[in-house]
């Protein structure tokens, strides 16, 4: 499959890894192409710049949001939260009857930490970008751990959750099918429902936070224990 | 101990109850003690009116919140989030230098469901108390799961856990203690952080009511599961 990744950031770079992986073509987008490839400083978690990730990822190519989201038939926003309504904007009419994977937060990181959701508790991230684009069949998932894991959940001591939450259901499905090839096991995938459930897995993030804190390290994840059947 | 319990609901009596079995002096604060004893109807739940629950429970007395706050030597926070304030501002002045457990949730239903929370995201309802009664050492717990788990964890069929937050560490220890004879295990309390950290448990509960929705009982929690060590 056609995989369009939106964003290059750390959470962009792994996904395009694992997806690659999985033997699917992988085209990331980027605003500026030539600005990304030109950049030459890392950024401030000490990620490598782009171009340096990509010489290690030949397979991997770069295009705009709009050629990107054009040519997958799967659409993921990795973009940072705070600039995801913007960068969909640039992929456009592109989007149209695309699923499209929202695994951003809206963190808001401008009055210092811990940070706050730019948008929470009577709305949400995925629900403003399903508002915007109407033709887009949005799906909220992966956003409630590091990236590392989203790729390979088996790296923890034991099984663990993942979310899914969005109106489509055949949308769902097809992201039920991505994780997956990720190595993600049937039991272990969630739908908490329609687009409006987003609003849950984003308000998640700052125990999320908490708990990296805590812990010292964001290799955790929740699981659901429920009762004995 | 003597521990006063704000709250006469299905919350407040579970931890009566709890308390009281672990060997634990309980007394039960409400706001008007002769209205409350003259309820002859049980709650939307489902739930018996108070005087009924108390007949099977006649080592629990009821007292006024001002009078059972000034008995406690810890007290718990089991009111409705949208009423806690006014409910801890009955019991004023008693609230001086105690442990004041926080189990609330400050659930908006006012608009229909799912509930949006009154507070969230740059506060919390244990922030307000916490500045509102300053003199009172608050510790955030137990808000994230359904009330029987918080007196019988081993009911589910792995260990999960419970979270603290708040600013004084020798009050969490207190909190700790009697988690422990609850029946929780000290490696399921999970201490995420000062009562700023409060926002997260918090925010957790709209992800909670989602999963209660989809998985049709309230009998679970979540569990952090960590990479191999």
């Amino acid at each position: 499959m056609k995989i369009a990744i939106l964003g290059t950031g750390i959470v962009g770079r792994t996904l395009a890894n694992g997806f690659s992986q999985a033997g699917h073509d992988v085209l990331m987008g980027t605003r500026d192409v030539t600005e990304t490839l030109a950049r030459k400083e890392g950024d401030a978690m000490g990620n490598p710049p782009f171009p340096e990730w990509q010489r290690e990822h030949p397979e991997i190519q770069l295009a705009t949001f709009a050629e990107a989201a054009s040519t997958g038939e799967v659409v993921i926003n990795a973009t940072s939260g705070t600039g995801s309504l913007d960068a969909l904007a640039a992929a456009g009419s592109a989007l149209e009857n695309k699923v499209l994977v929202d695994v951003a937060n809206p963190l808001d990181f401008s009055h210092g930490m811990p940070p706050t959701l730019s948008v929470a508790n009577t709305d949400s991230l995925a629900e403003q970008i399903q508002q915007r684009f109407q033709g887009a069949k949005v799906v909220k998932a992966l956003n409630t751990m590091n990236a590392r894991l989203m790729i390979n959940p088996s790296s923890l001591s034991e099984d663990h959750d993942v979310f899914l939450a969005g109106d489509d259901d055949a949308a769902k499905e097809t992201v039920r099918h991505l994780l997956h090839e990720l190595g993600w096991k049937d039991g272990n995938i969630v739908d908490v429902g329609g687009i409006q459930a987003a609003r849950g897995l984003e308000m998640y993030l700052p125990l999320w936070l908490n708990l990296m804190g805590k812990l010292g390290t964001p290799d955790f994840n929740i699981k659901i224990v429920k009762a004995t059947s």
